[in-house]
């Protein structure tokens, strides 16, 4: 997905939260923020926006010497989404079609991102996303590879929505790859988070190689390449995922909620929908 | 008042909004933006938030070419105002105190302010602020003073709250001097706005000199500092005009609605409450 105009001002926003969230000092956080303005001429609307993302958040680093600001924010995550473990394998127990629900509690997963917003309730939420429509959902195709398929390929997005992805991948139950960011990057889920969340007794977890949030293919590393161009089933989350991924020619299958207008208007889905999509499939 | 950190993605997305309404062309727009994320490094954040605001209302008149991108808007808040005057005139000939209904017309205006948000529904929040509890309220001081004064100055905000501001210079009764800004910037009264508002009917209009959302004194003219120095009731309407005058030595009532959390934080208010709030009085 391309840059739209409107990301501008987002990009400082993000930049002013990670700023402030990396170090108290506010000659530090305008100096961030200052260099992001110096770079925003040098930046193309035809990018990705986890392209601009990524430099972004290596200004973060650089200058305030901090690269992980979110690391708190992504245990605490990581413990409440664990903490709802058992009540979210309660519901998979306790539905019609399993494997949608657990489709469902990976989308509601999706709502722990402090990279788009900072106030987020996440157990009214997965009670609404349990129930809510979905504006896209290729449901069928998704089962009918997911039935053919030897190894699944599961693009991990934030720390503590690993938790829910957990229990789709325990619930498909098939051999699957989980992809985590190389290094940290807003509040994405690296292998560390991967494992606080126990993906390791589920799935082998291998780092894309990216510093970006979102897949970028030209920042990502052979052995993610080769698994994509090789995989039966690729399942993609989050928003940063579908920014980098949506224009790519690779079989993938998209679990989302729009959180941004511009993403909404990019799949054709209004705000806050939800979506199952498939795109070369 | 000082800029905050927080003031900064605001600015882009002032500049991003003006630049939409000055231009189709996204190439210029974008160069808008670019140009302002250059300025960004050399902007203290000890200047006032107009004071950043005026250069980059400068910037998308001098890359879009156009100088007056709010003026279809303007001009239809003013109608909209003018429409809703014998129904605010019909309320203070209702209400137990005259002085006191007008002053909350007069602030209820503040609300048409494109400069702040998009949307907006001018009837009903107006009938919440005809009964909402003021955060500040220096009435007795303002009454007082009031008739004691043989002028009022009266600083005006936007076009259209204009009519708001013409219902309290009527019962106020007192000769009045109504400033507005020299050149269009955002949706700030001009004279043709004032007059379009019926201003000239009960006040002498006169420009403060400024081309910035607020009266920065260092670009206003020497009538507008000579007024300023000399008046016995100062009113000042909205937030630009308390972001360029909280820090000054005059005398001046402030009446505005916090739409802004810094805004809100720098009074020691909470978001959305209303204020009659004198300064050295």
């Amino acid at each position: 997905m391309r840059t739209f105009l409107e990301c501008i001002p987002c990009f400082f926003e993000q930049a002013l939260r990670a700023g402030r969230l990396a170090t108290r000092d506010e000659t530090k956080i305008k100096k961030i923020l200052d260099e992001v303005g110096l770079m925003l001429k040098d930046i193309s609307l035809d990018s990705t926006p986890p392209e601009i993302g990524r430099l972004i958040y290596q200004k973060v680093h650089e200058i305030s010497g901090n690269n992980d600001p979110y690391k708190e924010i992504k245990i605490q995550n990581t413990e409440t989404a664990l903490k709802l473990y058992p009540t979210l394998k309660d519901k998979l127990r306790q539905s019609g079609d399993s494997l949608m629900t657990a489709i469902r509690i990976a989308i509601a997963g999706n709502i722990i991102d402090f990279g788009a917003r900072e106030n987020f309730d996440i157990e009214s939420e997965l009670n609404d996303i349990m129930t809510k429509e979905f504006a896209i959902c290729d449901y069928d195709s998704f089962r009918t590879l997911l039935s053919q398929t030897g190894r699944i390929l599961y693009i991990g997005d934030n720390a503590g929505e690993t938790v829910f992805d957990r229990i789709l991948i325990e619930q498909m139950a098939k051999p699957t790859t989980y992809i985590v960011r190389e290094s940290p990057v807003i509040n994405d889920a690296t292998r560390e988070d991967a494992v606080r969340a126990g993906i390791d007794k589920v799935a082998e977890i291998i780092s894309s190689g990216t510093n970006a949030p979102g897949a970028i293919l030209e920042t990502c590393n052979q052995d993610f390449l080769r698994l994509l161009s090789q995989s039966g089933l690729t399942i993609s989350k989050g928003q940063g995922n579908y920014e980098a991924l949506s224009g790519e020619s690779y079989p993938i299958f998209f679990m989302l909620m729009a959180k941004c207008p511009r993403i909404a208007e990019d799949i054709g889905i209004h705000l806050n929908d939800i979506i199952l999509k498939g795109i070369n499939i």
